[in-house]
């Protein structure tokens, strides 16, 4: 078990990496001993802002002699409480924001290489500057960390045309628990060299080593865009348009977002200057984007077919196609303003959960059912990823009651939830990982073998549990 | 260590498996104690095929408990040794063949699920049959296995544009060292939950465990195919076409496939009905393919505008864009016989080796100096997958020379390779994987933390070595 930290052992870090990468003031420290969501508040003793990663790897080493844990920090925007250190001063958070440098963009190797403190935002820049796209994007990518992305796995818009962040890996370096470091930077698209560690680091939320830099898969940046918004009679509807368009072509299709019609009129009532560019209102909503680099892919005519049978055959009631950048972006508003358009309208239980693609209907009937069971007059807001099968069943207050007296039923409430995503073979968090809000769920979700497997490879690799302690595994 | 099998083991294994599951005797037992490439014979006491998973399951504890390795065997078609049990009769062999069902095709889902000894070949007609593409496709697709398929990564011509094996794997059914199985069948594009244990199963060879069943992603069938072939004035030519095509549109890449003049003279000289057809023979070509599921989505105007612009520029000599399937077929041909057209010349020193993209022509100047100085009038001929940075750096021995003679000089040529290519920061195997051949190229490739964690993690998963012994770690 990790011992609280000395005053030898901060002098010995500070030895490392310098007064400018030692933080033991409490107000230095305090932004790192709590993230954006306040679930949880630390005490660690020190903050360590390594520059090198030959710093990092000497931190660790250091902490590893001493028996200290380490919570390695990015942007310290988890949705979990993944990079929050422990109440008892036993962690120092070790935060990679100085290494925070592009090393190499290959617009031939289509691959950015990178350290692990670079925002994902300043990445999709640099990227840009050099035509490529980086092809991820997260609500807080202005803030997150390659580091925190890649271990986190995040997700997003774009995931069902690009993939999740591990699609996009294909070299990585990584600070292990003992202080060596895994020199894995390759930038290969074949290598059948033994066991396949990188796909280990990403997703483990810290827990296995620290990842210091990485080499990600860059596309083309999209010519032709295109972006319609859909009114459907039903869920079911809103699953046959999106197997229309993945028996097109999957490739071209950068997003498909459902919204019920109840959180579309939370954002109409909410939202200033939101209109629905619709005729009549419905209760179910669609997103479409289709992309291409390729100026000439006549991806018009490819949405208008789809869109012109969907509306004959009565799977779509209505449709509009933005005829310019600033209509998308106005469709895209409506999308994106649906978690503040709930905040608004008053306190929320959040599920991030996916299913498989062809369940999701199921998905919004059952939990829909067994929520307003539980209380009657909630609100049930899904929107999200229909194309991932994941889908952020959001519930709102009933009208008028106390905000407080609904989050005491959040527990409830996300069981009735969980209890169905289990039954349709799903995931009780899609995007957003374990860390310390959830390591309980693994038991009952991804026990038994699978369990001790990831078990005795936490013990493998990190025998002292000095890495991330009390994050993912229960 | 592993302990010979005594006869009382071979009758609890009966007892499990029933008398159908069980061969013992030396003519049964042949065809599964070398593979088709014959460079290693074993001598396995038994060959245990069950027909369930439930019966992999009770044979694996059967061997834990007697401390017998298991070699898993699928279509035996390794290129490394992979599946050949130890010469001094320690191990079984446990052919996966009855596993052979195909579970279920979910064409919303896009998914396929199926045990382990269904052939590559019968997956792929089985997904067709169903209007979806199963894509992965590998000389061997008759006779291998999907879970060879998986546990060796196997990659292909169609890799450019739909991955490795790895990245069509949504979900795994493994039987573990100790028996217990994983049943991690799920079809979730999304899912934040713990360690990515599939990923470590796939490319382990056997070694971690045996696969018994997967999901794999499916994509649509192409629509519309173009298929090219281009002459070229240098390697470097081939590789700035490569980007234009990527450029362009990387996702309706199908192949992008090198081919040197010395390689195409050779399967001119020695394959009936081989014809160029283009007016000037030269000393680079490549084959390009543009595919979509899309109706409609212009690919002949696409190709027209990339030749058409490197041939203004010089970038291609001449190009031929075939009018029917036949003539793709034709196209293709020349590539497919290389391998044959190679045989026929004389004996061959293969290298499946793989460096970053912008680094093959690098590769092919340099790894055919090395060669040529140590062994003038050697006939270098490099082909295979420019956009993947996979390139088979196949020699023919000088015409005259004895092939023993020429055979005799293997460890120097690949010794001189594999220089060129490690110093261009490739891989020793691309796409072939380790298994009993290569083991002893893993210090020096590898080594350091990456073996270190490997070798933490095979101890972890299986502490008593039974599980495929001798393969991969060295």
């Amino acid at each position: 078990m990790p011992h609280v930290a000395t005053e030898r052992f901060l002098t010995e870090l500070a030895a490392i990496v310098g007064p400018r990468g030692l933080l033991t003031d409490p107000t230095d420290i305090a932004p790192y001993a709590e993230d954006w969501r306040r679930l949880y508040r630390g005490h660690p003793p020190a903050v360590v802002r390594p520059a090198t990663t030959q710093e990092v790897a000497e931190v660790v080493r250091a902490c590893a002699a001493a028996g200290v844990g380490i919570v390695p920090q990015g942007g310290n925007t988890s949705m979990v409480g993944g990079a929050v250190p422990a109440e008892d001063g036993s962690e120092i958070v070790l935060a990679l924001a100085r290494l925070n440098r592009i090393l190499e963009i290959d617009p031939v190797d289509m691959t950015l290489t990178l350290q692990a403190g670079v925002t994902l935002k300043a990445a999709q820049e640099a990227a840009a500057a050099k035509g490529c796209l980086l092809p991820l994007s997260i609500a807080s990518e202005g803030t997150a960390q390659i580091g925190g992305v890649l271990a986190t796995n995040a997700g997003g818009n774009n995931t069902i045309r690009y993939g999740n962040a591990r699609d996009l890996v294909l070299g990585l370096e990584v600070v292990l628990p003992d202080g060596e470091v895994w020199e894995g930077l390759r930038r290969l698209r074949k290598d059948n060299t033994g066991y396949c560690l990188r796909q280990l680091f990403v997703g483990a939320e810290g827990t296995l080593g620290i990842i210091t830099a990485a080499v990600l898969k860059l596309a083309p940046l999209p010519r032709e865009v295109e972006v319609a918004l859909c009114a459907l009679p039903s869920a079911e509807a809103a699953l046959d348009l999106f197997s229309r368009f993945q028996a097109q072509d999957p490739a071209a299709l950068q997003a498909f977002e459902y919204m019920s019609g109840s959180g579309m009129d939370l954002v109409l009532a909410h939202i200033p200057g939101s209109a629905l560019p619709l005729v009549t209102p419905a209760d179910h909503y669609v997103l479409v984007e289709l992309a291409s680099p390729r100026v000439g892919a006549g991806l018009r005519p490819a949405l208008e077919e789809v869109l012109g049978a969907a509306l004959e055959e009565g799977v779509v009631l209505d449709a509009a196609i933005a005829a310019s950048g600033a209509q998308r972006a106005a469709i895209w508003k409506l999308r994106e303003e649906h978690s503040e358009a709930q905040k608004r309208a008053g306190a929320s239980v959040k599920n991030d959960v996916s299913v498989p693609v062809s369940r999701v209907p199921a998905l919004l009937h059952r939990a829909a059912e067994a929520c307003e069971a539980l209380l009657p007059g909630i609100r049930i807001v899904p929107f999200g990823h229909l194309g991932d099968g994941n889908i952020h069943f959001n519930l709102v207050q009933p009208e008028g009651m106390d905000p407080a007296a609904f989050l005491a039923r959040d527990q409830d409430l996300m069981a009735a939830v969980g209890a169905v995503v289990r039954d349709l073979g799903g995931s009780f968090s899609a995007e957003h990982g374990v860390g310390r809000l959830k390591p309980a769920m693994l038991p009952g979700w991804r026990g038994g073998a699978e369990l001790e497997t990831m078990r005795r490879i936490k013990q493998a690799l990190d025998p002292h549990g000095i890495m991330n302690p009390g994050k993912v595994l229960p």
